[in-house]
């Protein structure tokens, strides 16, 4: 873990513009240290002002390229941590600091065993080491098509994401996509009073809860006729390999406080979380919000939502069909607005017999001792998608973190024993 | 308009603690007042402190009961007042003041006629005037059934409202009953991830939306079974009378910014407010509701109802039969937890026949020179229904405010030719 210490030292905190300069000091030692061991690197700039390290080295038929990030979360707040969070410190089997895991130190076993293979590297091996990954990773994705050339690669490693149980290894086998939407309903120019006006003024409230309450029909299914006409389920093979994940509902309980009866009536966790589409009410807001009663018909209601797409729904196309759907059951007398509409990014599918996921489950196997566990996310890292699709590389998604890492919380660490295994999987993986 | 300047000076602000005494100066003031011309009066307490001024005069078969409050609702934002809120002034034609028509200046001319028909009453007037109406009349509420003996009486007079047209009198028939109803669905311990979890976890504010679409039917009418059971929909006589009301589509936007199309479908704006119960939702809070996207599935989802009650539904059984339909809702793994119910109080509904009514009548046809409007107003006040009630009087509610007059805003104030419109017709009243 050599050098680590001196990556984590920069406060490279990417949402917060105090700290520009230091996260171009970042990128600047990052690509010095790479340069050190050989890799032939630069830093391509963005233009939101945080510069990606780029670096190549090793030759071969084929190209492996590696994302990861160089910057961090925030750490406030600060009172929390029981020791610096940008000074690495050791403590009973861990180390703690901000980035400690998220992504400086899963990152750092990556580029160790990219280092001792160096001289007996089988492909050439490519860096894009970006520094917005906490923050939307804009600047990566304004510059992507423009650096296509660059990054072309057979394998996309990706050593970002974690393990449920540090005896198993786990390889993400898909993400979800997901757009993003929020509408208003308008009526009166201010709000009215409930008594006056109840059942005269039509109550944008009422009308907002009476569309979303048509989103799904009893059975927890999306009701949006064609919603699901381009979800690919998954193949049984994969469905079998998803449903192995060891959660069950008394233990989503504990972990949640809920038990896990959401989503469509019958279907496996598994299925519901990794493979089937979901749209969810993330924040609803009219009229009086406060404590007691103010008899109102609220003037405006806003709902926010976000809708997780499957494989291999269309962004823009499901977004259209989702706010038609809305907007067509807008009553007489009461506007429907749209205050924000995104659709950020497609689902990702890792071909499960695909050679690099071969390639990866072996090295998982060596480093771990025992087959693999293969998740499909429910979350959504459109950068990945996109970057696999420019790439037109096969991703491997792997990483060692565990719940208790706390990443982007105060006292984030890294267990020592799963910064090895990562090591050892990325020595195989290059071996 | 003797001496009304020197009620209108004292700040008995109800709502502020701080004016505690300010509002016993100005009862007894007011009982000194009445007592100066001959009432018999009586301070009676109330447990939050603030005095009834109780009062008799005259004696016959019959009783008036007359209704006013002496309290008035907090200047602020003084700075917008153009003179001193406390020191009535004239000006083109009003007299402008905090309480100038809201009631301290519609009690005014009521408590003048009966000065001046004081030697010759044909029957028993009493005063009830409280000291807390503007802020839910709550002491009253509570010695009501203590004084039942001393306000029995054959009418109950209200001047406390007011009429659409300077033109035309307009006589109160009507006032809708009204249950409050705050529910909150509660999902997981705290915010998931709506990517993780979606699908997964139930969502409290996807329940709570669908739940609350079930509320109205496609026609707007209420969709709760029962609901309409004991409602008694109005005479045909009343609706003609109730539909004379001169608003029309057109009006009602340029009033509101909406147009009239809340409500059951098919029925009129007269029929709608004034004799149909209504379920409006008043607040919907739920996740994140602040600005930009935040991808949750929210803990909690919060909705605040206001049911407004026709004659002659029951506001207890109504409120049970709102919340077991909604509770009923909930999907298995969420939690449905009543966060505030109040069935605050019921319908009033004038029969129209009654001679209370055509004594009314005749009064406001001496004073204006033309048939008084008949409205059935859609709000509520629930110390009138028990007031009602309790004495067993006929309420006749007649008032000459205006839109113009600004009550409970800044620069409040009452057309001097409204002022005597309204003490012609008390005089005519007690003729």
């Amino acid at each position: 873990m050599e050098k680590l210490s001196d990556f984590i030292a920069f406060k490279s905190i990417s949402a917060d513009p105090k700290f520009e300069s230091e996260c171009t000091d970042c990128a600047i030692w990052l690509s010095d240290y790479l340069q050190g061991f050989g890799v032939k690197t630069e830093l391509i700039p963005t233009p939101t002002g945080k510069p990606v390290v780029y670096g190549r080295i090793g030759s071969g038929d084929t190209k492996t390229l590696i994302y990861g990030h160089y910057d961090v979360q925030p750490p406030e707040p600060i009172e929390l941590w029981k020791t610096d969070p940008f000074v690495l410190t050791e403590r009973e089997g861990r180390v703690y600091g901000r980035g400690a895991q998220d992504n400086k130190g899963q990152l750092w076993y990556v580029i160790q065993a990219v280092k001792a293979r160096a001289d007996s590297l089988k492909e050439e091996v490519i860096f894009l080491i970006e520094g917005e990954e906490e923050s939307g990773s804009v600047g990566l994705s304004q510059i992507l098509s423009s650096i296509k050339g660059k990054i072309k690669a057979d394998t996309l490693l990706v050593c970002d994401t974690g393990t449920i149980d540090e005896r198993v290894g786990a390889l993400t086998m898909g993400l979800r996509g997901i757009c993003h939407l929020e509408v208003q309903i308008i009526g009166p120019s201010k709000d009215l009073h409930s008594g006056v006006h109840g059942g005269v003024a039509p109550n944008p409230s009422l009308a907002l809860v009476k569309m979303l309450g048509t989103l799904h029909d009893e059975n927890g299914r999306i009701g949006i006729p064609g919603f699901y006409d381009s979800v690919k389920e998954p193949l049984k093979e994969e469905l079998a390999l998803a449903e192995k994940f060891p959660i069950t509902e008394a233990m989503y309980h504990g972990l949640t406080g809920v038990m896990p009866f959401g989503g469509e009536k019958g279907k496996s966790i598994a299925l519901r979380r990794g493979f089937l589409p979901t749209i969810e009410i993330n924040g609803l807001r009219s009229g009086h919000i406060d404590e007691g009663s103010k008899t109102i018909i609220p003037s405006t209601a806003n709902a926010k939502l976000s809708i997780r797409l499957a494989y291999d729904q269309d962004p823009k196309e499901t977004l259209e069909l989702v706010t038609n759907f809305l907007k067509l059951q807008t009553p007489l007398g009461l506007t429907f607005k749209i205050i924000d509409s995104c659709a950020a990014g497609r689902a990702l599918r890792v071909p499960i017999s695909s050679p690099a996921v071969a390639r990866a489950k072996n090295a998982l196997i060596k480093s771990t001792g025992v087959e693999p566990l293969y998740i499909w996310e429910g979350a959504s890292i459109p950068v990945l998608v996109s970057l696999t699709e420019v790439s037109g590389a096969v991703p491997v998604l792997v990483g060692f973190g565990l719940e208790e890492d706390s990443i982007h919380a105060p006292n984030e660490s890294f267990k020592i024993t799963q910064w090895d295994k990562g090591y050892k999987f990325a020595l195989e993986f290059f071996g």
